[in-house]
């Protein structure tokens, strides 16, 4: 029985990793959990799963789950969520929470030598030498949730690094991907909220359109499997079935490929190094596709992957930049304030006016992402 | 410096063999060979690799090549081919004969408890069960050299037997994919010949031609992976670019690609667990593809194929029936005696008319695959 500590319950990858841990239960259990503001579906997730701890975001909340669940512990806030990713019982952290708020939880839990399965891509690509350090520093394994960053790992396995030639990482495109820019002038929240392929979360889509998304994570796939940026190639590919590949130096490739289905990255974290039974409407069967398509990426047209890139190849503060700017686009876009070509142009703008700070500390980081947001905000 | 015994060294997997070997000249010495009647390419290559010991076909080259090469030892026919097979300074044999006379020297590699790197598919086709059985007793590995095998190989690496679900078994369809069975009716060996992705042998070529290539495959992977034939699928790809799969419980299913070059799965053989750079003319590029295909097999179309797997599920003699019958009609076609669609029609034939015998020793495995061969040469 593997003991699990889920923060972001209430989220598109907590909910899927709740129905993987539903359909194990003989496997897992929860022994603590957070989530935000999703009080209903919480309380819910609560009595199914029976954990011992609790942490939301509001305090009225925390007192309100007090009442209804006398016997469980309700904690609350960042501090709360901080006291969750470090439960002593518990062996392995799914962090799902959205945002650079993931960041200290999972130091935390890092900490307190649990092994992380990390949904959180804002941990890697903000903080990723301190993250990777740390987690050799108490020999904790980092485990991807990612669907591209668990194919990856998933064709490393039984692998030598050494002998790895290149990452190749595979692209949807996002709704958008046949739109040319001219044509994302008019694009409205509802198009792009319509992902081809896969069932996620508003921000996670959004940046699949824009395709900030692929470039969180080449510099997350940068950090998790120390791969220079010149060894990461991003293709497009329609039909993502082919979750991504790594090629080797003797001109093999290896790919993990099936179901666009978040459920099995997220189980694979759960349950590695085993794999365990996976119940899917109809089977996989790769024929129904017909064709699946490669196509090479247009770094004119998808400007926001360049903007990735380069961010990652200066390192520093620079992805926090990029990312914390995005998050304030992003949800400017949401909102309605922003237009969705602008969401690039507002990340450019400010990845430009920032000077680089080399190495930065967790203060750093934590500094340059207020302030980059706070700046954000004044454009919108 | 691996020490390498290579049968078959003048053949298309042989002389692939040596190329790979050639550019590792640091890592791989060949110290014995064989080849068949191929005398003006074998002088070479003994020229080239110095090996110690060499064995041929007819009593008249060896003699020939004593008299040329006086330091190495020359033997011949088939005690010469299984005594190189067992020599002692050798840890790996690569099995690259054709034809099921590569059976004895493999068991007797085997019990001398050499690494075996098998490209010859009659060995496990016609005695997968005693290959098998001997190389566990002897703990010996059984290396794949067929480009599906060593993708499948390659695709179980660093995971457990127990997770798999099925095997993924690629065609590329041969020269005659886009034929009807009317249409094969009037095809040339020329025809025949002309593979559309793959440089191999002759036989091989007319084998892929026809699908009993894929066929002695499904029967191969069945041994080799301990894989029953229902768990056994195979794929029309016409890319030859995935090279085949491994789907695992949990709904992930791993794949080998590159391209459709035979020194990747020999150099892979030879330097397993390892990998080491193999230079290309140009780099792997996914996208230069555009779409890779993947379509249901017609049975119908292919019957080949349906007999393979019908007489793989009767077991016992009956592969060997398949093969040795499928060896004549190959021969047949090639010499213009057989015409292309009756290379089926022989096979079934000497199939229907076969008692099976259940688990085979090798003495009655070899008369079966005499009497066959005796039989269907009669139909010619």
């Amino acid at each position: 029985m593997k003991k699990i500590i889920l923060l972001g319950a209430t989220g598109s990858i907590g909910t899927q990793a709740l129905e993987v841990i539903r359909e194990h239960a003989e496997d897992f259990e929860i022994t603590a959990l957070s989530f935000g503001r999703n009080i209903q579906l919480g309380e819910k997730i609560i009595q199914e799963f029976q954990p011992k701890k609790v942490s939301v975001l509001s305090k009225r909340d925390a007192e309100k789950l007090r009442g209804e669940f006398p016997k469980i512990q309700v904690v609350h806030g960042l501090d709360g969520l901080r006291e969750i990713a470090q439960t002593e019982e518990g062996e392995l952290v799914l962090n799902a929470v959205t945002g650079s708020v993931g960041l200290l939880p999972t130091l935390d839990a890092i900490r307190a030598g649990k092994t992380i399965a990390i949904a959180n891509k804002e941990t890697l690509v903000t903080a990723g030498h301190l993250v990777m350090a740390e987690a050799k520093k108490y020999r904790v394994h980092i485990l991807p949730v990612d669907s591209e960053h668990s194919a990856i790992f998933q064709a490393l396995n039984g692998e030598k690094r050494s002998e790895v030639d290149k990452l190749i990482i595979t692209a949807s495109g996002g709704s958008f991907r046949d739109k040319t820019r001219e044509e994302l002038k008019n694009v409205t929240v509802a198009e792009a909220l319509a992902h081809p392929n896969w069932n996620m979360g508003n921000k996670l889509t959004i940046d699949s359109a824009t395709m900030f998304n692929k470039g969180l994570e080449v510099i997350e796939a940068h950090w998790l499997y120390d791969m220079p940026y010149e060894d990461i190639e991003v293709v497009l590919h329609r039909e993502s079935v082919v979750h991504s590949m790594v090629a080797y130096v003797d001109g093999s490739i290896i790919a993990q490929l099936g179901m666009p289905d978040m459920r099995v990255p997220i189980q694979y974290a759960l349950t590695y190094p085993e794999r365990l039974p996976l119940h899917f409407k109809e089977p996989f069967d790769i024929t129904r596709y017909g064709a699946l398509h490669f196509e090479k990426i247009d770094f004119e047209r998808f400007k926001a992957l360049k903007l990735a890139y380069n961010a990652g190849k200066i390192g520093g503060t620079m992805p926090t930049v990029l990312n914390a700017a995005n998050e304030i686009a992003v949800a400017g876009f949401l909102n309605g304030q922003v237009a969705f070509h602008n969401i690039e142009a507002l990340v450019e703008n400010a990845l430009n006016r920032h000077d680089v700070i080399e190495a930065p500390s967790l203060d750093t980081i934590l500094e340059v992402d207020k302030t980059t947001r706070a700046y954000v905000k004044t454009l919108l």
